[in-house]
């Protein structure tokens, strides 16, 4: 990771200078406050502002049922309860907004969560960076045998090193054109709008982005999945520490609703009905495909 | 309008007890937190958090065009300029949660601006307050004569004073019916979610509600807007107010180039060029309706 | 249900007059063409158009994923395959229009789904007919004695014949009132942006509503759940029996992935394993609340 | 343009079966259905259904505004009425859904318009085709010197032959190393996911694109406009064709209220009102900066 000189004096003026607030404030997030966290090669997140905490959920689900909750349930409870029952409006009263660093290939994919705000960097207005990202060798994979869309075991000997020299000679050769194509020594200069078309998608960019926290929830749900490609994985992992400093109790009733929970169909609740009465059920008298039955077999390991 | 003794008590609770933060804040707002702006007979606004002031605005631009813009223009020049030029984006970086006492059909409109989260008082699950909402009488006012969705003069004397009678009565006996239809003693007590149905829609409800600085500024267009009901233009008018205290600049732009501002057609741009060149030119020569000719001629008294 | 002979004049119109074209057509959805489902005792459903059918889920998914798919799978295998696992892009590719008439509490409920397109009838534009639900005596029910959000048995006798008389009686008053003072014989007349403020919740408005097939799944996953209240469940009911002869693999997939499929909880997940190892688990050593565990239990019944 | 064989068959296989519907259908949408309208080098925008006419936005406007609507004013009256005071909400009952084939960093440009369904070409799923966008020398131009997001003039003699030169180059040999990273010949070969990071923002992707005609003209608005990329606007201009053979009332209230309209601020309106008033007003006495001055006097010319 490479923060410039500049921008590592701006963490340390925005962090030097303490006000006070009536708001809801939360020591674990005033600490990630505007440092970088290193993702990848040179990517970072860095958490530029936030707002609520757990019991702004509680406050906000207390609004809607009214005193009566008060009584009954603790905070986690209550929070518990909300997640179980997909009311999702009270964690849309937390809102985070975040500095990140990150290839465009990623962002690419990043972006297709479309409830979030987001200011990119513009190479239409402003020149990039020559900083790319190149996989760390263990992070070199294969494609899979068995999955279009995922990665096989991790490529070995000439074969890696051959990728590798390649990925790092192309960035720098596509970079070397575009300031070349960019010059206006002894030249006119290509528009910027045009020059970055050269720039390949290992190309780091960079965003603020804002999201509230249901809609962050289902982002870290599909992108902290094992299925979800590394390099957004990583981010995504970073991300869900922040959040469990930010809103244990929400956080961890994420974890058991949604990260470590399985949907099971109307056929494969009936196989374990079954099952439990004592029945010994296969794929063939189950109603379900064979893929469909080794994916539902691998979520009871 | 009416805080009961616990909500003042919450308020109260809340202002005593400032945390130090590293995040933006605005003294403005500070002022603003938790207190109770009353807003017709027992409405009201209150500020419960806000995220950024008119630095993070700049600061989301500057993620997008980079240095250049720092040198060139000064804070409120660059907000002017996103503004004119429809860079919404910026705006977004800033979010507030408001909490609102409403009357229903008031609600009723604001909900259809649908980019914002919402938490409502939920009357399947809790017992509403006997709060309605009667118009002062300067606020009683005939149908207009020229505009299906609009108000004429104010109504006076006898038919004034019966309106305002049915009103009273009218929400009254709805809430003893409402009431007595609830009471389990000697009963079975209805559901409350069907025993609400007998509300009428000038009877009070609350929500939580958190939105983007560029879709508040949306919001307050269409409802500060001369056009607008009274009673929503009021919420509007009182949201406006504390906007101005938190991001003064952004405030500034949003009066000049979306509140006072008027959008000319090509043909209206038309009219005006041939003007100013010392032309007359009437409605039957400007290509206008005189539905649009008439609007035209307005926007430039 | 009430259509006017204006209303029903224009559906016979519209279906007279068939036309030629080249997009997907669905022969079922033909017969629902602007025909009104009748809902509750004066509401209804119609469809006014439709965009997609199954094979433009598939064809929307082919552009994503390639060739590849084309050879593998059938299409329904292929949609259940989406389904199964939360690709829910495909099925944003097609949408439905649909006009709806509906209670005003009822439409207070839908309109929280703001992923859709709504025009509504306007009270400040225009004046309300004299229609109002009331319950059929079999859905009068009681407050649930364990569910703060829920009913529990029918109201009996002359607790149920009072109930319908306050409904009945009170809508007709407001109504009676709302006329008296809108109108303008020796009077002035309130502005009909006022006297809407003296209805009932209960009185019916209509609206247009259209929305993808994937937000159209999320409201109908939760609107037709038993936990839905009852008259916004049978709208939901209405619009399923619709979406199945408009999307058959779609909805069947639907079906047995989100209406009868149950979200196990990392916990929960953890019992079902060991049980079907044969360990006997029970609340205690569960990790779950009693509130949680009694959820679970009814899951596997 | 690339259409290949089998696109070419499956179009001609779409056009060649007309069903009938009960829906509405416009002439000459039916004309322009799956033909492949070509843009750029390689891209296309193909129409692949629609919902609505004119007609619709009429008659979703009436279920608002009920029956008033009817004798007063033509359709296209209306329409012109409903675009004038901003109602936006009858627009979004026309959809359309396209089929682009667009440079990356086009589709990078495109996708921040969040108010859409989309379904690209997944290069984590697939292999994407040899196609990059080489401007047309016509198109190759410099850095503009006044405006950082632009262009200035043409590029002329040995600097535009180097550019094309690099661009063409530099596309060919990160597509020859992405095709020999994924080879599976003699080696493991790179994981797709993997692979597409090496290919330059000037390749060809594809995607589903489905919007609402309200969010559509926005899309146009900003991007038919003379400030937009040359490289996306064409693709605006393309469907501005679409449109106005779509919905031909709406384009044309569409044309006039947004394409030709210009939005004055206040200050803006205050200059127009003392001109038109005879009076000489300069930059220095209108309260504008020099660069808002320059804006609102280009304006009027």
């Amino acid at each position: 990771m490479s923060l410039t000189p500049d921008q590592q004096a701006e963490i340390e003026a925005s962090r030097a200078n303490p006000q006070e607030t009536l708001r809801a404030t939360v020591a674990g997030m005033e600490n990630h406050l505007y440092t970088a966290k290193p993702v990848l090669d040179h990517g970072f997140v860095r958490v530029i502002d936030y707002m609520g905490d757990d019991s702004a959920i509680v406050q906000a689900a207390r609004v809607s049922y009214g005193r009566g909750t008060k009584a009954v349930q603790s905070d986690a409870g209550l929070i518990r309860y909300l997640m179980r029952h997909w009311h999702s409006t009270p964690f849309e009263m937390c809102e985070i907004k975040l500095h990140v660093k990150l290839p465009v290939f990623v962002a690419r994919q990043w972006i297709r969560h479309r409830t979030a705000n987001v200011n990119e960097y513009s190479a239409r207005y402003s020149i990039l960076d020559r900083e790319f990202y190149i996989p760390a060798p263990e992070h070199l994979a294969a494609q899979s045998k068995v999955n279009n869309q995922g990665r096989g075991a991790t490529l070995e000997g000439e074969e890696a090193a051959r990728v590798l020299d390649i990925l790092r000679d192309d960035s720098n050769r596509a970079y070397d054109h575009y300031e070349s194509m960019l010059s206006q020594d002894g030249q006119d200069g290509l528009a910027r709008e045009l020059a970055r078309m050269n720039l390949p998608a290992n190309i780091y960019t960079q965003w603020y982005w804002k999201v509230d926290l249901h809609n962050l929830f289902h982002f870290l749900r599909l992108r902290a999945d094992a299925h979800a490609q590394y390099e957004i994985r990583v981010y995504a992992e970073t991300i869900c520490d922040i959040v469990r400093d930010w809103v244990p109790a929400a956080y961890s009733a994420f974890e058991d609703y949604r990260l470590n929970s399985v949907q099971f169909s109307g056929k494969a609740l009936d196989v374990i009905r079954r099952r439990l009465a004592g029945e010994t059920v296969t794929q063939e008298d189950s109603g379900m495909s064979k893929g469909e039955w080794r994916e539902f077999e691998a979520s009871l390991e």
